[in-house]
């Protein structure tokens, strides 16, 4: 995408190259069914129903949720396969659970503790419904799930019993993992986290528990994780996009793998300091929290961001002279695509250079 | 406002103690009557048309706004004196612009360059209106602004002579001494840049241009602002809620001043970890940029709050055990305002310790 053919768009505003989409999103799909699992990709990465339609397209099973409007939002555009990834558990929430239930009859969610599956068992119970339910585990992140093979065989066996519940397997997300740099530190400490897992799985089956769906894995860890990994299944959401962070991970042992899609368009709304132009992408149109964003275009090379409050950035050019002008277009690279994704509206669609169309981001939202 | 008391309410949400915020607003009309001074509080802080109309029936004479999306909105809702803060530049702006200056007859905005003064004169007269123009002023920030009393001047006149424009003054904003901690520093760092600004002042008065408006000053600032500083209206937003980062700022020399009204209401959804209890707020519930949030209630004293992904955050209460349980209730203070209530579609409003109304967060998104 370059930046000046870009005009006419109200900015900031996020831009996709459809063209890298949509390879992106076939290169997981393909890679995927070669391995012989499942893709489950997670919506909190795009929280629109129109690339969730795009994903059921190109082969995934259904789309993991975090939030209970994502789950929401796709149920009711008819997306399947829905999969809430964390635990339900406020007395709200739950409530909403049940409708959803009766909307997505296919729903499962994750639980790691006696109270929220007795709680589940209600849900389900007062909706006439069964619903699928996946033993949350641990696996180094330190965040939810249970945290030794004693709990999630007795976990699973409480679900096995309950009358409106079925045990459908386990969810084991590694989180911590999807960044490290390097495919084979990655590799290494995956395998530390795949013995971990093993021997809970061990113990699930010995109880007579074996899991059908074992889910889990990320854009970062996808590549080993179809490869070796004990997942039927796996969750990657960033990979449509990429993000700079992304961009310093090395997916796969050889192959270039994944590509930059998503956009942030902005125009140079000032330029009267000489060490840096000001554009109107602040810590208000991009994630924050892991650093500044770069640029795909329209800046000179070696160029870097700054965050300079709600709804302005600056671009450090170095060098001697202000090379932008007021007007001028650039295109950076979020830092983090979710919580970017997240604070937008649209995602406008670019194909052959201009602004094809436009989604919406219509799961987002509190 | 107790966590406790909030059941029933979807997590992660703004919850807004209606007893402090109504404090803030009086403390803040009282202050600026008193010294003589108009308030046009800053609408990015809220992007809520609810809230505009409050502010302006405690006496504000409009709202400032950075976004067009918040004056196009506020203008909608009837909220008059809307100033645009940040210079308009793209082309797809200036439409925007036209349309709304035809909406909002007494819009004003502020111009930094020769080239958007021309642009802004071309909008104005296609909408056969008259805009308002307010010199932009740096002052220190490094940011938007002319950047010398010779640029003003030149800036000014040509806004004058511009035959659909109103030259109606400057802005001066200085955002990089809104959080220096101490009073006595904050007031030695404005003195000198209110002798810069003076001096553009005074060049502006002998060229025949005094301004009559003066529009700037933040929250932090605002206390000196009134008292000493040059201005004729501030801009203030954060007073209404204060946050993390405004609690460490002694804005009053004296007294104790405004108080923070603002919560992040969540939900302990695992327990299972001996060292953290992992919470339904995360990087999509509240700004990231000004380092994590505290508590406000719910959690034992000296418990700390981490990121932990999306939609997760750790509640380190340190000591022996686990004194959180799932389920349980905590109210976070968000770190920074602005880019939390940004996040975030209503605030429910807390009177009484119960919910009583939920406020639209209308004018956000992009």
């Amino acid at each position: 995408m370059r930046a000046a053919s870009l005009g006419g768009l109200a900015t900031p505003c996020l831009v996709l190259d459809l063209a890298v989409f949509e390879a992106n999103l076939a290169r997981m799909a393909g890679r995927a069914k070669a391995a012989g699992k499942a893709l489950r990709p997670h919506a909190k990465a795009h929280k629109s129903t129109e690339i969730a339609r795009r994903q059921i397209a190109a082969g995934a099973v259904g789309l993991s949720c975090v939030t209970l409007r994502e789950a929401e939002v796709m149920a009711q555009a008819g997306v399947p396969g829905l999969l809430l990834t964390s635990p339900v558990v406020p007395t709200a929430a739950l409530e909403r659970l049940g409708r959803l239930l009766a909307e997505a009859p296919d729903l499962m969610v994750v639980a790691d503790h006696p109270t929220n599956v007795a709680q589940l068992e209600q849900v389900a119970a007062v909706s006439g419904r069964t619903l699928g339910v996946l033993v949350d585990i641990d696996v180094g992140q330190g965040r939810t799930g249970v945290i030794d093979a004693a709990s999630a065989v007795a976990l699973a066996k409480s679900i096995e019993q309950a009358p409106h519940l079925r045990y459908a397997g386990v969810q084991a997300y590694y989180g911590h993992l999807q960044h490290v740099p390097a495919y084979a530190d990655r590799l290494a400490q995956a395998r530390t986290q795949w013995d971990r897992l093993g021997s809970t799985l061990n113990a699930l089956r010995e109880a007579d528990l074996p899991p059908t769906v074992v889910s889990g894995g990320g854009t970062g860890s996808s590549s080993l994780d179809l490869a070796i990994g004990p997942f039927t299944e796996i969750q990657p959401g960033s990979y449509l996009f990429m993000d700079r962070q992304y961009g310093a991970v090395s997916i796969d042992e050889a192959e270039a793998g994944f590509a930059s899609a998503l956009g942030i368009l902005a125009h140079v709304v000032s330029a009267n300091q000489p060490d840096c132009a000001v554009i109107d992408a602040g810590l208000k149109a991009m994630a924050t929290e892991a650093g500044p964003a770069d640029f795909l275009d329209g800046v000179p090379d070696g160029a870097t961001y700054k965050f300079m409050g709600d709804e302005h950035g600056g671009v450090v050019c170095g060098g001697p002279g202000q090379p932008l002008q007021v007007g001028d277009r650039v295109l950076l690279r979020p830092p983090h695509c979710d919580p970017t994704v997240n604070l937008h509206d649209l995602i406008h669609v670019v194909e052959g250079g201009r602004p094809v169309a436009a989604w919406r981001i219509d799961a987002r939202g509190y």
